[in-house]
């Protein structure tokens, strides 16, 4: 039968159900590149570490940077709230679990003291860290000068969805032209967004790099309390066509990051196939010796007083930076070595860079394991 | 192979199915508007409660009608057969689940006394509540007078699947459009339906809303016993383009209630997304403290006596009806402060109204879990 | 990528993939008609029990008949290869699972007596039951005349799959124009077959109907061992259109009998609502206290003695026919009453007769059961 | 909406989403013809045994050849690693789940010995064995004279992915052109590949036969490391488009073997079905009493020092190779007895060779085993 206007869906897809298809030629892995560039920043990993407080604090910052990738301290955790976080970590990582977002509620409500983020900044860049550092919409207008005085290298404003339009009762909101150039030279990087439209505004609004990603994360549960949320290759790959048309329309090159939902080095090579210029990584990073939230990992959605859209993922503490990013491994699940992993899916497509690698085939493939599969990945 | 005229079926989506896309642009939540009205009456609330034992009673529809809802009081069930319904509706929440079944069947099988439809009409309307109540087709020309004496704010004719054309061996079966104007200018309601042109000929028969579903509900197994339902996206998203229609036709607008299979803010915020006017739910009430049910929840069709179709499903009883609207809560699942989700839904996709987000853009999006989250969920 | 000549696939359907869809008319279920027809042949159930030695025996297919449907007892099984054969049913009832199949092989290994093929008619028939036999094409030349002597009313001729065109060694095989003329005036029904173009040849090759269904059956395992199967709902569908196109041809209506899978009324519903003109049941009525199965049930591949094809399933008895066909019942999962939820369901869709229910729509509508339904249908 | 050039996706398909269609004709399966042949090779089996060391050492390619299938044996693995190779095979059996993986990396680690190569060959051929040897693209200039001089009869190049272009470092690479001519008149084997393209040149590079697929074999993890596979059904698909394509085009018949993901004869059925010559079998010959893996089974890739991409999978030893192949059996899920069910399923399908086996129809019909199924399933 047919329906007048009846309303139309899209099929959009996750990562558990596509699949790489290798390349008619071949290249060496040796030989395949995976830098990355803000502005002009340059990076040897195409790698961030999510601005989440179990994920990323000063030190780790620190140890981050110096492995070549870039590091995003959140300005409206628990390291601008306590002049001292690391026993508030340890009083979050000890509750139990169905204490921990009431705890987390509590932890987050004592107010942001101004003087912290010049602090936390400092730290990093004492020991030549690069520094990014994030926070709200709602607090850039008051953090952003903070921000550029304390001499950070990168400001991203970030929320759940965030576009270059929005409106308020405020009378005069943020505008990100404004905020451009008010931070210049710093690059402004502004997520999170999944839509072609929505990506392409920002990226017309001067932003320096958009994040990519809203519903995925493992610790984030923005689908079963809003229902919004859109599959990350899906949102990877509209964003890169709107990456692409501005690319042509203007001549600027603003690089897309999908954030959120990957776990494994399939998932991050999944990402670069999708199209994505870098991954931001959360709960993989959480699980190493480095990361400050032994062994758990929530989001910044978790501690919201009214409506928390996030729980406390546990994730264990079982490897460092190192051999997560750069092995070597004896594990079989793909969470160590990803530089590797990528290099070598990079090679078995003929790609020798991430901008070759976007254009590498993808298929539909739903990931159905064998019994045995199952069993063995149970088990371990 | 091409095979003559064979037939073909349509896909249709359930809310796991999919999930709302983020807009262009954004809204502060607080100024969001989520009225409802069915003709002449105004609600604050878009949200409806389940003519279901286990969910209205007198008491509960009053403290429903305070928050700003609309509560349905079943007119064949256990408050109209029994002087003291209390006392089988403990009896019933005291049953073994192997049990239950039979006893809903002994339960529902005194009569209904004429005289217990005006008394308890006459003690939600004594205590300042809204009251609407509900019979099926069968009963309606017995009941009608009743109510309208009894002075009852609305009237809702609902069965598993109700059409404006029905064929029985009655020599004059009810038909709509007296009963409307017979009630007139009590408002009638009529349920359930899910497709575009059963609904149209319902507000063609000058119904003042419909209701939406067949088969979706938590203690309805329809699917299982006769094969009949449809999912609740593609089943709000038909009658949605029905109401258009008829309202581009007639200039009258017939407000549709999703009805069934609403287990969180989530699936409330995509039955809106996917056209909805308002909510019924049903499981979600019947968890408060103020809910007769006694931490257990069945529908209508449980008790048919000869082909039961519905179980009697454990909802516990740990929320109260304030927390489950309004929060705040500490929940991450989804299931308190609906209305705040669904205001920050509605500003992730910058929608004022509900007219508005009845718009949102929609992905078919499998809720694929990440082992991680499964694992959580499983020891909430 | 375009590439040349790449195989394709249709998708086909399963009973627990598709939904039927309510009618924009409804209907009183008493009025509806549910008799079935086979040539001159009328039943007034449209149900068929499968030639299983689990399902029936002499007296089954008596008591089936008195209730106005048609069993087909096996002529290649316990009953012709054993004078009493309930001592065998009962070993193959006590043995383990593992020793299950080898058990079943070797109880299937005795030659089949031709004198027992005659007297097992007559056991029938002096009862007063309508006997319908069934053989493979192997030993139908042989067997035909002694099911024409001894009287049966029908013959079923069934493999696992039959087509009207067999290339064999033997000089003379069998032709089913032939065999059809030499049983005049006794029906003779054909099976299984699953696609459009080989139901249609055996419907011009003169059989008075068709069995349909290839590896969806509770105790089959075709798909694992051969790979070979096509879900009911695509089998019926195609079936239908090439009963109605031969019928559009010939004038001559032969009905098509939907055999193996059926679960539950919700599955009866759906095999009708897809275009079948009656279904054949194994498992659940191989549940029933008048069954010889004692709680087990297996088919006829089982017992191959170089590749076993099925499984001898548990099905418990905790039944009877009154009760699984007419109910009433404290069920809610559709196993009992199930001409009750044919008729409900046919007044839903408003249909009064088996040819108007086939005309329902149908949805692609997997059944994504809730976790609290999962949990309680775990329980029962 | 619409978005400017944005990624497309086809759907991909693996053994578990499809099944086969029973043909219009059927043909007695002892007509059918199961023969395979590789350029002057020819083989009564269309079957070969996987270069993995869980599955081929020369005492069981002795015995495959026996049986007239290929096995291929493993120039890289513990057979040219080590003089006595039966101990090392022990101590990775006796290793627990958690340790296999560094232990495989270990065992791995000491170089390969070229004396042992030819030692290796010869012991199969001095028993009359055919014999076909493996090694990657990297060590094919370096193997194939001694390979030569020893006399093999097939030299297969194996690595995950493999194309006839490569790029790497080294000045002059292997092409395939020169390692064909070079090794004439002894057949060169290449593989894996998934795609059209890629396939099809390597037909064109003058290559014997084309090993098809990534990533589906029990004991890999390429899919979870670096998100590279294709489901087996459409690369089959597509990898015999490319060789029809080549055929028709050069007169050449280059067979395909489909390597990966069959555990049981309906795997094995749908996989000529999609056009394979042959299929390649690991997991199901390792659980043979003949195999070396003692129970367990591994793939080339998981002793990788630095990124491991395969699991030792536990399999158990509880057949023989001659039940596998030709039964008889009493299992009834597919893992014995794969010529008759490939004999049966042809004859179904009314196929009399594999060529016309090719030609069955496929419909896309996920796996939706019943309830009882899936109980029975575990409990075997």
């Amino acid at each position: 039968m047919s329906i007048p206007q009846a309303k139309q869906m899209r099929r959009a897809y996750g990562f558990d159900e596509v699949a790489i298809v290798p390349g008619d030629l071949t290249v060496n892995p040796a030989m395949t590149e995976v830098g990355f560039r803000i502005d002009q920043m340059e990076f040897s990993l195409p790698i961030m570490a999510s601005a989440m407080d179990a994920v990323v604090d000063p030190d780790f910052a620190i140890a981050f940077s110096k492995l070549g990738g870039l590091a995003v301290l959140n300005l409206e955790g628990v390291q601008t709230r306590y002049d001292d976080p690391a026993s508030v970590l340890e009083e979050i990582a000890a509750a139990s679990r169905q204490d921990s977002t009431t705890l987390l509620q509590k932890a987050y409500a004592p107010p942001i003291k101004p003087e912290l983020i010049s602090e936390r900044i400092r730290e990093i860049k004492s020991a030549d860290g690069v520094c990014a550092v994030s926070c709200t919409p709602a607090n850039a207008k008051a953090f952003a000068p903070i921000v550029k005085d304390a001499n950070a290298d990168a400001l991203v404003i970030q929320s759940t969805v965030t576009t270059a339009r929005h409106t308020s009762y405020s009378e005069k909101g943020l505008t990100f032209p404004e905020l451009v150039k008010q931070m210049q030279p710093m690059p402004v990087i502004v997520g999170n967004t999944v839509s072609y439209g929505a990506c392409k505004e920002l990226m017309e609004a001067g932003v320096a790099a958009v994040q990519v990603g809203v519903g995925p994360g493992s610790a984030c549960t923005s689908r079963e309390v809003l229902g919004i949320g859109v599959p990350q290759v899906t949102a990877t790959m509209d964003c890169a066509a709107a990456r692409d048309q501005y690319y042509r329309e203007s001549g600027r090159y603003v690089p897309i990051i999908t954030d959120g939902g990957i776990r494994s080095g399939g998932d991050l090579c999944k990402a670069f196939a999708s199209g994505a210029d870098a991954v931001m990584l959360g709960s993989v990073l959480a699980a190493c010796e480095e990361a400050p939230g032994g062994g758990h990992h929530w989001g910044m959605a978790t501690p919201n007083a009214d409506l928390p859209r996030g729980i406390r993922v546990e994730v264990g503490v079982d490897t460092t930076l190192q051999r997560v990013i750069h092995g070597p491994t004896s594990r079989t699940n793909g969470t160590e070595n990803l530089i590797g992993a990528l290099r070598t899916a990079m090679g078995m497509c003929g790609a020798r860079t991430i901008r070759d690698f976007q254009q590498a085939e993808l298929v539909v493939a739903p990931s159905i394991k064998t019994e045995g599969k199952q069993i063995q990945a149970a088990q371990r």
